[in-house]
């Protein structure tokens, strides 16, 4: 069918003259682009005037979602409409996310224009619908998430819709090996290729570094990147960061690997699992602590890092990730289900998550942890040491030439003789420099008003006291616990002490711990 | 377990003194509130400055929800973080929807922190786990979605948690139930309450006004309440503002039913179904169209209004909202299921959903629609005459004294009379006074370039051409179809006349249609 104007045509006539159709609909839309600072996590949002032409003539729905060009670049940015008089209505205002993503320059020209929904998003309702998603789905979903095609509010929808009890073991595989797939994959020439992991909840527990400087001191290959803390008050990158560079890009990291056989940098730097990032944080807004999600984002991180053969350590206790022994157990089948179908070698090892791996808690403090156990002093946590042996041990006899049951020993070797202690410095300076972590300007410590014997200790409070002191913003900041499971406290003795770098941080802190006495829990004596 | 502050306690020991554990988080997150006009839709967000001390000392985290407190009065809202200098760090900005529900005055001082998770976000974890959602938890995530305790994320999971197969017939009673049961309820002294509802996505298909107008004019109770457009040109609701004033409160709804016997007003006004609207924005974001909302959506709606007896209008085309005779029968019978369960008698009339039912689109040109067939004018449109008798009867025949397939002569001999116009009239006069729709300022008829026959019309990109023209905004605007279903087309013959309030307008609808051919297909003459 063709058109074309009618005799009787009014006004609109001559302006067919004027412009084509697709310039029409670009002039109407035609903004300056403003950075006005607002920082909406990783969704693209514009803003726009209620009165601003491109609001008026598009005639913009509820939470519509709008493209963005400039130049050869664009990106899909929801709308907020603005009536208030600090945007101009000649402005197209981004948030940090959308101003990174399109990288235009202030006051640079724009268009905008409806954004017609992304591919992907009829796979999503697809999988809503009772439909199975396979990879190649899976890798648009996660691609158009990463780019900012789809909103929180898409994302949230996938989320969901991969948290539910149907998601299948070949949707977690497809999942898995679509989330390598969308980000950088790393390859080692070595046949073995070693990791571990730990599946978190439990504060303190930093035991890569001990590990890893294991593992390189026997000669294996451990090319480690870990992450910073999203929700915890540390993670091993904030704690490495106390101490060295982390942020170094592949290059730097494939040098770095190469001269020590072991590096613990920042995984966020090197860019191997971009679609993890984009979920994580929706994930964490709903609390979905889904199976799925967490061996997609686990395994999918190992094996983009070039591993083949990794220690998943799976902590169990009433306040760790993982509650039950039943939820470990389920956990670790489908973990290792998914493992053997993308042709990695794991093994999962389940420890003690009743309380806090190590006394430190907060990235330097917990950095000053590591340091005693590799520096073999009297008073390194005992808990620390132990668990990192137990893991590098495991992690040592994925060597075919170390016996079965002979690990740990060799393991407590390397560290006993100082070898871990001057690979772990070796390390680090090839990194760029060892240094020692910082100490807080302000402490305090609480101290037991009753006498008994320490019986439940809350982790994920503890977490919380620890980053109302500041952790990991502040990295001197967080808590030390003087009282572990077990230990019989005499009224008077100290609790714990807080580390921070003001007194509002500490204040904060122990209002915090002092009005919620479940922390730590005490048989009193009687 | 008591805490006492150690002998040893640095600088933090004195701050105790001034300074109550409550107080001293109260005192840090205290702000002056400020209106920014941002329209985030109905989510509450607030805006704090990076630097303030809110943000500074809570530490919030990624997509954080806030607790903003002012008196005696809370909301609780998503946080998003500034760096731009356009919000000062003592400034608490809020949207659009939190500053309507804080109901704070510019400058008022508000106190944040954080809020702990909403209690029904765990039973909407559960359902996303494999559980059953019983009406008690479903009426608690209603009410919090509606009160701005969840947040869009959290909405978006509960609908894709909704929406998936497994929503069984017991869930999606619950729902509705719920549905019903956070809202206000209309009752009325009647045995039988009538009403009619049509699925929609056909434009036009303006036939409520003119059933009402027939039924209360039979004497029978309609109190019917209607929707403006959120996706589409125009909403019964929009239609009826171009003649009569239709945002009426309970009382004067009320007293405008027991004089006319009938009404027509918007439902926004009278908060029947206060769910509905925050979940049917999250729903077309995700394009989501599950029977389960549409069933809660609308027999919720039906029951609140305090209806006993409904006919369901279901158009059926491949660019209607249901788009198959087997999706149309699975939808009639889940819709009957769930309403036997609510105590609704319930009718589905499946009707053709091929093309627009009357030809005018948008406001009022579907409003002049409307008055042509109640004062039976000969350019009357003859389908939506004919579809307006055909439901008209089916609700007379609910009345048992009204013999089963004599309902549609009654309707006829009612309109043909005269008795429906003079009704109608009477009803607008008691809504507040009637008057003539309005016309645009702009017109421009697309003529066809070729001859053939009309064999496909896409409502839905037609409706675009309608919303382009400035329909619902501007209540003149919108198109006038001139080539339906079957019709012979000779080249030059107009296809459509688009009615816009600026050039502008004009224009975009008039690019858009010219460049989506598809809109009207013809089978040209060979």
């Amino acid at each position: 069918m063709e058109t074309k104007a009618a005799e009787n045509a009014t006004p609109a006539r001559h302006i067919r003259d004027e412009l084509t159709a697709e310039g029409a609909l670009a002039a109407s839309a035609r903004m300056q682009v403003t950075r006005i600072g607002v920082d909406t996590y990783q969704e693209s949002v514009v803003y726009l005037h209620r009165d601003s032409i491109a609001c008026k003539s598009i005639g913009f729905d509820a939470l519509a979602r709008v493209v963005v060009r400039h130049g050869t670049r664009s990106i899909v940015a929801t709308l907020n409409v603005i009536s208030g008089d600090w945007l101009g209505t000649g402005a197209a205002g981004l948030s940090e996310a959308a101003w990174h993503r399109l990288g235009a320059h202030q006051g640079d020209h724009v268009t905008l224009a409806h954004s017609s929904p992304a591919e992907s998003a009829s796979d999503l309702r697809g999988k809503v619908y009772g439909h199975r998603l396979v990879r190649a789905q899976c890798q648009g979903l996660l691609q158009d998430a990463i780019d900012g095609r789809l909103s929180d509010i898409e994302i949230a929808a996938f989320v969901t819709a991969c948290t539910s009890a149907e998601f299948d073991l070949a949707e977690s595989v497809a999942l898995t090996e679509a989330m390598v797939a969308v980000g950088e994959q790393l390859h080692w020439p070595s046949k073995i290729v070693l990791d571990k992991h730990s599946v978190g909840g439990l504060p303190g527990n930093r035991t890569t570094p001990i590990i890893v400087a294991i593992v390189a001191a026997a000669g294996g290959l451990i090319p480690k990147t870990s992450s910073r803390a999203i929700t915890s008050p540390a993670g091993t990158a904030d704690t490495m960061a106390t101490m060295t560079k982390v942020d170094l890009d592949l290059r730097a990291m494939r040098r770095v690997v190469e001269r020590e056989g072991g590096c613990i940098v920042w995984g966020g730097a090197v860019s191997l699992s971009p679609a993890d990032d984009v979920l994580i944080r929706v994930e964490r807004s709903l609390d979905f602590d889904s199976d799925v999600q967490l061996i997609a984002s686990v395994l999918s991180k190992k094996k983009a890092a070039g591993a083949t053969h990794v220690v998943l350590d799976v902590p169990v206790g009433p306040t760790a990730k993982v509650r039950t022994p039943e939820a470990a157990a389920a956990l670790g089948k489908r973990l290792l289900d998914v493992a053997a179908a993308i042709d990695l070698s794991v093994v999962v090892q389940i420890s003690d998550g009743r309380q806090p791996v190590g006394r430190g808690i907060g990235p330097a403090l917990e950095a000053w942890e590591v340091l005693r156990v590799l520096r073999n002093t009297e008073d390194a946590a005992v808990n620390l040491r132990n668990h990192a042996l137990d893991l590098a041990g495991r992690v040592l006899e994925f060597d075919p030439s170390v016996l079965a049951g002979t690990g740990r020993s060799k393991a407590e070797g390397l560290l006993q003789s100082g070898a871990a202690w001057r690979k772990f410095q070796s390390i680090c300076e090839a990194q760029g420099a060892f240094h020692e972590p910082p100490v807080a300007a302000q402490r305090f410590t609480i101290v037991s008003g009753t006498s008994g014997v320490v019986t439940d200790i809350d982790n994920r409070k503890l977490a919380k006291v620890a980053k109302l002191a500041g952790a990991p913003r502040d990295a001197s900041a967080g808590l030390v616990l003087h009282a572990p499971l077990e230990k019989h406290i005499v009224a008077g003795e100290p609790l714990l002490t807080l580390h921070a770098e003001s007194e509002g941080e500490l204040r904060y802190a122990r209002d915090y711990f002092e009005s919620h006495p479940q922390i730590i829990r005490m048989d009193n004596d009687s």
